[in-house]
């Protein structure tokens, strides 16, 4: 009784934790739940071509019944530079492993503007931790998924806020899959009860999120769980 | 005729400017306007209490004739955290100097998220200068104005994007009001052609943009208009 008395007073942390439905954000998720986080999931409807991810979002938050999942809307369309966000074609066939040189998919200033929101409901709710599924292995060369960039956000997000100053909160980004390869996230994933038929990788999915199988997301994702051994059970 | 030719040749800088339609920010269009930038504005509806400082943004943005003017929309009341954005009283009659305490009407992350979709548009855009009216002086004790979170920002623009990782830009933050008095930004906007007639500080306004004459933002407008020896023309 008295344990119990005391598991319920002591306070639960809070973070907030980016969630596309992908591979990455659902296994980071998972990571968050696992260390014990109250978790606050943030998705945005930003005019992304694969807006059917908001779905597989829906589902994975459903799924591992987390306390609160936002959705914020705006439109990047309005500000254009990326085949993710305009009639740019998406590449098909070309599998990319190192950052030799960033791809049309990227988008400008997205993992900012992400986390800026991020940051703005980790102070307004509450909570000092924001969980990011950033990865500097198995990636698509995406500036705004290295360590640097990370620890620069961090810096500034300390700067930026009432709590920050005031000491109140030590804003902390954590990336936890930064230095897994695609592989080791879902094993990871797996272990931790992520259900991968669940999530979507595919930057050109049909209506009803039909992986297009040929983009590079989709290349990076089979060859995942080919080196992880696993099938993959959006495709069984 | 060869002035003339050369004159169009040369490349003219393009600066993305925040721009709220208040007395700060439309004196920096006016600043970035007189270094020669060809001038991308933004400003956001972001589910501020003064809704309607959209408007006066937009006749600032007329009145200078600015290439492009962009409003962003995005619902910061879901976060909430604010008087501004919430249904917490703005508060009246109480002057505030110094960063004591910072007031209920700071907006969590806000110049973040403003700053992280300029940096945005000024990647897809090709500029590499952003302009905030940011004042560390006659301001309201808000974290997000300080020169220290500022440079914080700029450094990790450079590392967030496509534009400052292959050094085909270097992105600055601009704030050249910074350790301007209130008084000599409106000497300063008056001298640029800014007719403050078009411009709305309060926090609090009536439906047609009627200043409330008692919030901290109005007080401050007044004390700078009195301290610049200038009738202010939105009480002529």
């Amino acid at each position: 009784m008295a344990r119990n008395l005391k598991s319920e007073k002591r306070a639960v942390k809070k973070a907030v934790v980016l969630l596309s439905g992908g591979v990455d954000s659902s296994t980071t998720l998972a990571v968050a739940l696992s260390e014990g986080y109250d978790v606050h999931a943030l998705t945005f409807d930003y005019g992304q071509r694969h807006k059917i991810e908001l779905q597989f979002s829906s589902r994975i938050a459903e799924l591992f019944n987390v306390k609160k999942h936002t959705v914020l809307s705006f439109n990047l369309r309005a500000i254009g530079g990326s085949a993710i966000t305009s009639d740019i074609a998406v590449p098909k066939g070309v599998p990319q492993d190192t950052a030799e040189s960033i791809p049309v998919t990227y988008v400008p200033a997205r993992n900012t503007i992400f986390l800026s929101f991020a940051l703005a409901l980790a102070e307004a709710a509450g909570a000092e931790d924001i969980f990011i599924g950033a990865n500097a292995v198995d990636y698509s060369g995406y500036p705004d998924c290295r360590p640097e960039y990370l620890r620069a956000f961090e810096a500034m997000a300390n700067l930026a806020t009432k709590a920050g100053v005031e000491h109140t909160s030590e804003f902390k980004i954590h990336a936890p899959l930064l230095y897994f390869s695609k592989a080791e996230i879902i094993k990871l994933g797996v272990s931790l009860g992520v259900d991968f038929a669940l999530t979507l990788s595919c930057y050109d999915p049909g209506p009803t999120g039909t992986p297009c199988g040929e983009c590079q997301s989709c290349l990076i994702r089979e060859r995942g769980f080919k080196e992880a051994a696993i099938a993959d059970p959006r495709l069984i």
